[in-house]
């Protein structure tokens, strides 16, 4: 009697004691390997990543009569530093989400990529992975990543926090209906710790986007899909999408797949930013992008090319081919080599050729 | 066998390996919605929380005898935008405890809430969530967390640091003996990175607790509660509870809840601080609070008001009303809404009315 | 149909979700106590540990015939604030480390303890544990991270990020062949975020490694053991380890340990610091330990005596005696009695007695 009390006597400090174990998944990936860049501030040798490297934890509740409450959250960190990601990224930069699933589709508050992003990484070669072989950072979303105003879907948050995500996010996916499938995005006005002035179409003295501003519109990401009908692996797919961050620079995007013969995937996008609301002139950047992914034996070969056409600069034209060998459904070894040819500055004249090259094991659990 | 010496060779890097898995709980709650408090510096629609938002870990080791080891480790953060609560905030701003369950009570070590704010959330109508419609924070303990000098629990500890628990404490909960538990909290008194004075009663030159300070005297906090004996769910309940703090900041708090019928909860409370030991003047701030949770089908009314009453200086006074609407035991939908009368600056001469609204939903797994 | 193409809609977002889940293992350290060390900055009874802190997450995943592919995530934290260890270090300071297993032996990348840091922590009466009665710290690698110049295995580092590790590191352990292993360790030259000069050899205005230098040479660090073959305690055992750092400081250490009855470890080593790269004089460390363990009834006494002779500067003297008591094979109580012989500041012409007293609770789950 006493003992069972003294259970009781501790609910203040074991609260959620009170609710049975319900199943959080745990998931994550360790990628690791060596790579050399040429041409960038360390061209040395280096260990690092090809993939995101995450540990996460989410889990599905059935509340009965077909709807379903869902979480995730998701550490992303550095494997050779062991810090979280960049250093600087919150702890769950990969994402931190909860929702409600049912007939009318999912919805879900939080944080984590926006429509587009998360729409685009199944028609880019390397699978939207953030590496320098990969399109998705540099050349498949506009090089939207790299504009240096306006950067990023999320503007206004803390240095380093930017990136393909919404903070103070809502997020609606439809039901799939005949393989058409509908994703909306929004965030607030909010302002998660800008500390540097945007100055924008401003002035260094009367910047457009003071510290502390809030969004001068509700950014949106929106995409949409149709995929072959009923397939769970289907030969074909498009999307298109379009998305206005915190600054109002706008996004377009436009892609497809098709696999000819199982084993073989091609891909093709086109994207246009613009960033007219906060730049005079030049306020275009136009990219695209043809890829495959081409499976042979226990391995899958890959290849991309694509070019970035910034208004009023110079070109950048990126080949990449990679291979994965697959140890296992859950670990493969890689073998990237690329090269882009590029303007190492902002006022550079003309393209230097920089070389990539990386080997590693990336592993799921 | 040469394998599995392989295995062995690898105990220094898997060390922790030689113990059998135990079972480790992973718990945690993830809650969002949308909201907007006027009168605010940034009062347009926002993403945000109700309630703590936590991802825990912890487990109990049976020792044999009556005897248990437990641990607590809860990571903080927050849902809108993946950073660690409050951006600032300890990785496990929740709780880091461990200690011994016997017949003889608990102890336990670490950080987490004194047993001051620990038994109080248990008489309060939104259970001590750190929410605008709630009163823990402002109200219920004698607005300990916004008074500027001498702000909560754990004053010495850095920037953002602060809030309703002990770095550095100690802990023990008795038995509970026919409906009654005491519960003793102190902690050393070591600084844990204040990074600013506290000039409390000294001047700007020489501040009463200079950046390094060790607390003026041990910190302690006790509570008592008595509780209908026998009963899993008490039909009444009362506390007493004190508590002085690192710069001997004093708060007194007294409360009960009855249950007339078992869906209604009706919750009162008292609570007085003393900041004579770092203010000459005007160091009394007085508080009460009224509440009623009701549970109306599959949903639960709450409802309170309350008063601060600062010496020499306006009153604050609030009045909010909740809905929670249960999905499953684990899930709820809510709505607040809440209006304070407060005055907006220190130097105010009237009080504005401040009104906060919020929607969202609140999933514990 | 429409319900199972939702949840394929959103494996975009739920990628992860392709994957079964894997056997994940969570474990960890908590250990709390409380304790006094005379004449330090601050000499008040302190809460705090004695082992490190951890939250582990590893896994191992069969790859047929032989192979394995393994990973290990390891948080700290101090349990006394809840803050990553020491306030400042990467997230999983513990390690964060990915690879494969096989007939071959094991081959890891990412970051984690150095060879010569993993394979001495078995032959130190504390187990290595970096609490002020062990010996590893200050005494039995040269005083490896008290050199205020060049200190630590990866001085490179973050400030507060240094350490007993390899970030960017690449090791390899060879199986065990008739009581023999073979440990190798490197690492890449980057600088991990360096913020203040390392002077050196050089001069405040013309630092030996300015901010941002890589290393001067590969960093590696080896490690051979010869352990009673076939035994899973084995009787006796001996280790030869040598070390180079980013700065290239080297570090020599040679030891043993014998149990001459199954109850009683006896260990010894010996250890040399050569700071010659950095330092213009007095670039030797000498240092040696004795120590034993001692197995009585449910306790166990642990024993040690060393010395650390700097080059031109005055002598370090330890002795500490310890006491675990186990509650179970997972849970002990602890006690720990230490003086040291030290000169207070590094122009001290006399050493002083400190002294140190722990007592407290150690919990592995």
């Amino acid at each position: 009697m006493k003992k069972s009390l003294v259970a009781l006597a501790l609910m203040g400090a074991f609260s959620s004691a009170a609710f049975a174990q319900s199943s959080v998944t745990i998931y994550g990936t360790l990628d690791a390997g060596i790579n050399k860049t040429t041409h960038t501030a360390n061209s040395s040798v280096q260990e690092g990543k090809r993939d995101n490297n995450k540990l996460g934890f989410r889990g599905v509740e059935d509340l009965g009569s077909g709807l379903k409450a869902l979480f995730q959250l998701e550490i992303r960190f550095e494997p050779d530093t062991g810090t979280n990601e960049s250093g600087s990224r919150p702890l769950f930069q990969g994402q931190s989400r909860v929702g409600l699933q049912g007939s009318f589709g999912t919805v879900r508050l939080g944080r984590g990529l926006t429509s587009l992003q998360e729409t685009t990484t199944a028609y880019e070669p390397w699978s939207g992975q953030p590496n320098v072989a990969g399109f998705q950072t540099d050349i498949m979303v506009g090089g939207y990543r790299s504009a240096q105003t306006g950067s990023g879907s999320d503007p206004l948050g803390a240095a380093g926090n930017s990136g393909n995500r919404f903070a103070n996010g809502l997020w609606y996916n439809s039901p799939v209906y005949n393989g058409f499938q509908l994703n909306l995005n929004m965030a607030s006005k909010e302002n998660n710790g800008l500390t540097t002035a945007i100055v924008g179409r401003g002035t260094a003295a009367a910047p457009q986007y003071p510290i502390g501003s809030l969004a001068s519109a509700y950014p949106y990401s929106v995409s949409a899909t149709f995929s072959e009908p009923g397939a769970s692996v289907p030969r074909y797919s498009v999307y298109a999408a379009a998305e206005r961050n915190a600054l109002e620079v706008k996004l377009w995007s436009v892609g497809a797949y098709f696999r000819p013969i199982p084993d073989l995937k091609l891909m093709a996008n086109y994207s246009k930013q613009d960033l007219e609301h906060i730049t005079a002139i030049n306020d275009t950047i136009n990219t695209w992008m043809v890829g495959a992914n081409y499976n042979v034996g226990p391995g899958k070969i890959l290849f991309g090319y694509g070019q970035k056409d910034p208004d009023g600069s110079l070109k950048w034209k990126q080949l990449s081919v990679g291979y994965e060998y697959n140890l296992s459904a859950r670990t493969y070894l890689y073998l990237d080599l690329s090269q882009k040819k590029l303007p190492l500055t902002t006022t550079a004249t003309f393209t230097t050729k920089q070389n990539h090259y990386a080997l590693g094991v990336h592993h799921n659990f």
